[in-house]
């Protein structure tokens, strides 16, 4: 790119958007070069932030006539670097965060459309106004855009009974990257002209098009939720207590995490007032909620749940459970598994895996991976825990005690390698959640089956020619 | 085509495929050449029946080599003329009937993975025998398969519960246009790597891809339903019962269906026993059910739906209702539903819309297109019926009584043009569940967001360079 070229693309792109909408002082773009977790660095021209989807558009084919690539960019909270720009400083960086008006609230129809831009903690909080909830959530809620949430098809805790992302997006407002308004957004339930375009946008992490609005779906509030803290002996009887669970509890049942002994230990370990729910250490914990809407139906929750548990007593399935007496102590539960990442941080250097396979096969797969990596490299720790009920578990290697800090760039990417090609051989997923961005493209290239890889990047190629949305994410082009 | 060129094709194959997976006779081809409504005629070089998915690539990439068209059918029940080819004679007809497999069948994940050319009626009478149901139907079940449900991205009558194919597809097997396999059938419940291609086959007609394999989920069975016939004086009223029902029987309610007085007239003069429901004609029919799971829990159901009406009756939104005392009577209800189309040919030619609004709408847009097109074309009779619960009505305009046989290709298109106008206007779908196939090809290009279009057909140029599978349906080529 050339510096005069840049400098009439910035002086037109100013006039489009005006001072707020363009934003060229170091000082300000340089937080959002870096992602939140201070993993992924870039350099960018500038930080456009229009205020219209209009504006959107008319950027989109600005930067395309001067050939200058554009990452759009959410909250900042993503996984992958999906949204961290490369370092050569060509592209500009597309924020959507002031496009965070809720467009149409129909509570009795429970939808809403709002722009890319809202928050999903204020999302979360609108909607409680009415009697109702998004039922989609995750640690980066105070940051993360509904936007960007759309773009890689998040997931979370309760994807077990509300789905991803995916099942939550009823329509979609996208800026092509030929800087069309591709609007659908008017809630058709059915719709059969043609490919669910829809579709095709959602997860695909800012490369096929920008998303600048969204229809949601929504469901009633809780009215209380029963959560469970149960102590079991394998991931094998855990996933028995699952499909227990899911018989028996159909419906109600929202969340199902398991953490090992390991991660619970050191949770304890590094919060000061926490207290292990259990008497004993077990080597596998399950946290069971569910979320109840009919308050008159709390008790019937309970009670249900207790009685599958006494059943999985009886039949050796548990060694121990405990149902929350109140709400705070529910919140005590939850906060256990949400200190997972920062009680890991504290033991020193790990490399982190969101990976699936065939929820069947899941405790299988962690007896198997985990011994070969803690064999194949002394040393190590591995863990895996999180969200068993959909097949998904974040499987994390700790490095050894004494290991330098270069240890994650070196030993760790090498673990990394390994465990996505057992992930593969196992029919399973190098990214069950996260996405791809940046963190996963050389993995994908690698492993990817060919007739999959072909179909993104005719896919990309189709729809994004000049490779000028949010190039060097998810997909390369064909080598 | 070259005719040697042709001949050097189907001899290879025949090699291929073997005498029973290549037919030429015309005698037995000649059956597939039209659609089950004799609507669309065409002709094929020869037959295709591949017994697997590996001779189903093979097949398509010698197609490639000698530039033959592919026009993929199932059982040929379409209701737009998408399976069958065009009257060139060029095309090759690859049937996937006899590719009718269950591959994997696991009642406790309640899951089935079988071949394209399963029939829908085999599938659930397959899963019904381990008390699980496959929830979707429509009329033509006994030869409808899996592959072509997929393609079209079917509906019917249990959408408002459980969705179109979409939602109950989780896993894809397909034959790319460029011969390859693209398996994505391993049931992963979280997988965000890249775009879901699997998503993008779901109702593309064949255009993109041959469909071989699905993994479909499954429900448990009903032990019984509920259901109710309601009289109304209005499709607002029906509207408002509707949103009722959603509210406060949440869950088990499955069918919400409406008719109005004309529909019923002419069923019950049609079908030799058929006895209204209801003592007095109403202007609108409501047919209402709750499929219950847990036989404990039908007494409940039936209660709650008659506190339902009971309160509608005393808020004058219903006129009358009635609720099955039985399952045969429940069946009789369905019966009057299901010969709306039969009942309605006998009173003459008809052009039918399959459309989609916003389902608020749907009274609004109803009491203005069907005046206005008895206005503008004097002697017609224009009604709606179907799934109001979807915002999809199938809107038919009945000749004026002394119509000739032409009229249908005469004013009847010109008719159909308003009609799919309107519904543009008004933010709808002019193929709500049905599809685009040939029978609607030159009105979505006509009527279709040009962003839209242009995402269409890029994605078709991407992964079907040669514009060699169904050709002529779904979307053109760029002009």
């Amino acid at each position: 790119m050339q510096m005069g070229n840049s400098s009439t693309f910035l002086d037109a792109a100013r006039e489009l958007l005006g001072d707020r909408g363009l934003i060229t002082d170091p000082e300000l773009v340089e937080p959002w070069l870096t992602d939140w977790r201070g993993r992924y660095h870039g350099a960018a021209l500038a930080l456009a932030s229009p205020a219209t989807t209009d504006e959107v558009a008319a950027l989109v084919r600005l930067a395309r006539e001067h050939g200058v690539p554009i990452v759009p960019q959410g909250g900042n909270s993503g996984m992958c670097g999906g949204a961290t720009p490369d370092p050569s400083g060509e592209a500009i960086l597309l924020s959507l965060r002031r496009m965070d008006a809720v467009r149409d609230f129909d509570p009795a129809l429970r939808r809403i459309t709002c722009d890319a831009g809202l928050v999903l903690q204020t999302l979360h909080e609108r909607v409680a106004e009415e009697g109702l909830r998004f039922p989609l959530t995750l640690g980066g809620k105070g940051s993360a855009t509904v936007g960007g949430l759309v773009a890689t098809n998040a997931g979370g805790t309760q994807v077990l009974r509300h789905g991803t992302m995916r099942a939550l997006v009823l329509g979609l407002e996208v800026v092509t990257p030929l800087g069309e308004v591709f609007s659908d957004l008017a809630p058709l339930k059915k719709d059969n002209r043609g490919f669910d375009l829809k579709q095709l946008f959602i997860g695909s992490e800012g490369t096929l098009g920008i998303v600048t609005g969204a229809t949601l779906a929504l469901v009633p509030a809780v009215a209380e939720r029963v959560v469970a803290w149960v102590g079991l002996d394998s991931l094998e009887n855990a996933r028995a207590l699952l499909l227990t669970c899911q018989g028996r509890l159909r419906g109600e049942l929202e969340g199902f995490e398991v953490l090992p002994e390991h991660c619970l230990a050191a949770v304890v370990d590094h919060l000061p007032d926490a207290r292990r729910p259990l008497g004993e250490p077990q080597p596998w914990n399950a946290l069971v909620e569910l979320a109840v809407e009919d308050k008159d139906k709390v008790a019937d929750a309970r009670e249900a749940l207790e009685t599958v548990l006494a059943d999985a007593f009886e039949r050796g399935l548990i060694a121990d459970a405990v149902i929350a007496a109140n709400e705070g102590q529910a919140e005590d539960f939850w906060q256990l598994r949400d200190t997972i990442a920062p009680a890991e941080k504290a033991l020193g250097p790990a490399v982190q895996h969101d990976i699936s396979v065939p929820e069947a096969q899941m405790p299988a797969f962690l007896a198997s991976i985990a011994p070969e990596i803690e064999r194949d490299y002394p040393g190590t720790k591995a863990v895996g825990f999180g969200h068993l009920g959909d097949g998904n578990i974040h499987f994390h290697v700790l490095a050894p005690p004494e290991a330098a800090p270069a240890w994650v760039e070196e030993e760790g990417k090498e673990i990394s390698a390994q465990v996505y090609e057992r992930v593969t051989e196992w029919g399973g997923s190098i990214s069950a959640e996260h996405g791809i961005g940046q963190a996963k493209l050389g993995e994908l290239a690698r492993l990817a089956d060919p007739a999959r890889l072909d179909l993104l990047r005719r896919i990309k190629a189709a729809l994004d020619p000049d490779g000028l949305l949010n190039p060097g994410k998810l997909v390369t082009p064909t080598p």
